[in-house]
């Protein structure tokens, strides 16, 4: 079968490899869509992050590989094979489905593996980035209880963005928000969007979003956003004080992780609000401490998710959210995947949003 | 009586001023022993906090005074007179106390004075800062919801440290700090011991200590601390993964306020765990928020507290905490305030802990 497969920054190949065969509890999923994510992007710049694929050439200690690996790991597909030992009350052939692509180490002395948290596993990496296959080829297999099917109604193509949802999703829970809350967004990029969305479908009080860029604030207004601030022009702090009666946000979620944004994110929240960071930094943050704990200001940051996707897909299910077809900005083929994909979202960076990939089409 | 004012950076001056007369709900009390803060450094060296006393030319908005001001937050005393109004069953003349130094708007549309959280009160501040006197004067009056009296057998001077150690326990129960937990203390100054005491008399599995003073080290070692490191020639991240199953700590309490005393807690902390940061910061700190992320670590500061007295005066009464005199390292008289209290901490740092005033005593 056919795979992009990433051999170190700005070398990514579309290579025939073998095509995988389930194991004991595995499924092979016929690969629908496949999301480019950020951190897709980043590996094509400067090369995978070092916590999630160490150096590429030691091997990861979970999945023993080494460069080159397949990239891809926001995706859905439908089932076209069990594995011995696979729950067939829960999965069967033909179903379409989205996976949790995490990877983590498992072992019962991991106080993170055994507890909720697999996703902060000191080998935790992701299906796509750290090996065991990737989203950009045309089939995977995945342990079974990494595989959730789609609610009725949902196209393959929105099941392709449960992967970036669940990281929103997962977003929110770990922070201090409760409904109703009033909330700021800072970026409204794929991920901002997104936690635009989870806020909306758990009910927020009311969400702006301050974003630099007029194409992306139109779309966080596309998606219900209820108001939209440029932080170039508009002072962002006084703005969102006049709407919490002086107080400030009860959340901000920095989804741009630049110094300005977080700094933005403590001046804006209320005394003893909460500040989440879902974001890859390119430096270090510079941050105002004695402004932190004036305020008793908490912030913390997340990385993917655990065991979230169950229930962002009951959400889903519910009717919860609604248009998210409308964050996909462009299709494309496999072969197109550096040139109408990777490079699109650098250079497109205003008016792309999610960008799927169908690996069964060439170009 | 006599009162040490502070006019501004470098110029404290022992003036006469009247005598407080006790207002409706009000004590008056005989002042025994006052400490000498942190922050009457910083204001001795750069001028009060900002944030609490805005520019000392403009009134305090909840006070309405501006400089000069009586120093001194930390104190314990003798109630001399009853205002109208006060409940006498709970207080009586003669009885020694302590004193929340609180201020804050205490408005009923403030939801932090509505609700527990006064001290992040846009306008909160605190007795000996933002005017209504200070410890170092002979005498004070205070709202009687302020006063707390001392468990039998605590000495004025022991009960002079009740509002650092207020500091300390409200920092802990912030956290996310249980019993059992194990806790890195970054700089055992007094904050640092007091928290270092804090976490004893709250059950902590294990409190370790890292700081480069040998004699502050040695501060630590005497109140129990289970592991001293000195950070300029030890690795305190390895040493502490040493003894947490290679998890790290499960609480870091960031008692120094640089860059690098906060780094090493976000390295020495568990995923998931918390750094606490207790201290005023000279300079922005320089946050790797991706090592953050990664392992999803929580920061969080505090500023004061907000009535936690009572439940640390039963945290002693009950036995709960031991040798809290050993934590006074000098006593002196009003007269000397600048010359063997401010400067003296500033100049010996390493050896001395708490010096206390009595305002009664001249030089």
């Amino acid at each position: 079968m056919r795979a992009a497969r990433f051999y170190g920054p700005g070398d990514v190949r579309i290579d025939e490899v073998p095509e995988p065969k389930p194991q004991k509890g595995q499924v092979k999923i016929k690969i629908g869509w496949t999301g480019i994510c950020g951190s897709d992007l980043h590996a094509y710049l400067s090369g995978l992050a070092e916590k999630l694929m160490p150096d590429g050439k030691t091997p990861h200690p979970v999945t023993g590989e080494t460069l080159p690996v397949t990239l891809g790991h926001e995706f859905s597909g439908t089932i076209v094979e069990l594995g011995p030992g696979v729950d067939s009350k829960r999965l069967s052939v033909g179903q379409d489905v989205c996976v949790e692509p995490l990877i983590s180490c498992m072992k019962n002395s991991c106080t993170m593996c055994s507890g909720g948290s697999r996703n902060v596993c000191p080998h935790a990496s992701f299906l796509g980035i750290a090996g065991w296959g990737g989203g950009l080829s045309e089939y995977i297999t995945a342990d079974q209880t990494l595989v959730f099917p789609l609610p009725r109604g949902m196209s393959l193509e929105v099941g392709a963005m449960m992967e970036p949802l669940a990281v929103a999703w997962h977003g929110v829970k770990r922070s201090a928000f409760k409904p109703g809350d009033k909330c700021l967004v800072m970026g409204s990029g794929p991920i901002g969007l997104m936690v635009l969305k989870v806020l909306k479908a758990r009910d927020a009080g009311w969400v702006g979003v301050s974003e630099p860029s007029v194409s992306r604030r139109k779309m966080a207004e596309e998606h219900n956003a209820d108001a939209l601030y440029d932080p170039r022009s508009v002072d962002v702090v006084a703005e969102t004080l006049k709407v919490t009666n002086g107080e400030g946000v009860d959340v901000v979620f920095d989804c741009a992780g630049i110094t300005a944004s977080l700094a933005l994110g403590i001046q804006a929240v209320r005394p003893r609000g909460f500040v989440m960071d879902i974001a890859l930094w390119e430096d270090n943050a510079h941050v105002d401490m004695n402004a932190l704990l004036m305020k008793e200001v908490t912030i913390s940051g997340i990385l993917g998710y655990d065991r979230v996707h169950a229930e962002l897909l009951e959400a889903i299910a519910a009717g919860k959210f609604q248009g998210l077809e409308k964050l996909i900005t462009r299709k494309i083929a496999l072969d197109d995947v550096v040139e109408k994909g990777i490079k699109a979202l650098l250079k497109e960076k205003d008016t792309q949003i999610k960008i799927l990939v169908n690996p069964h089409r060439s170009a």
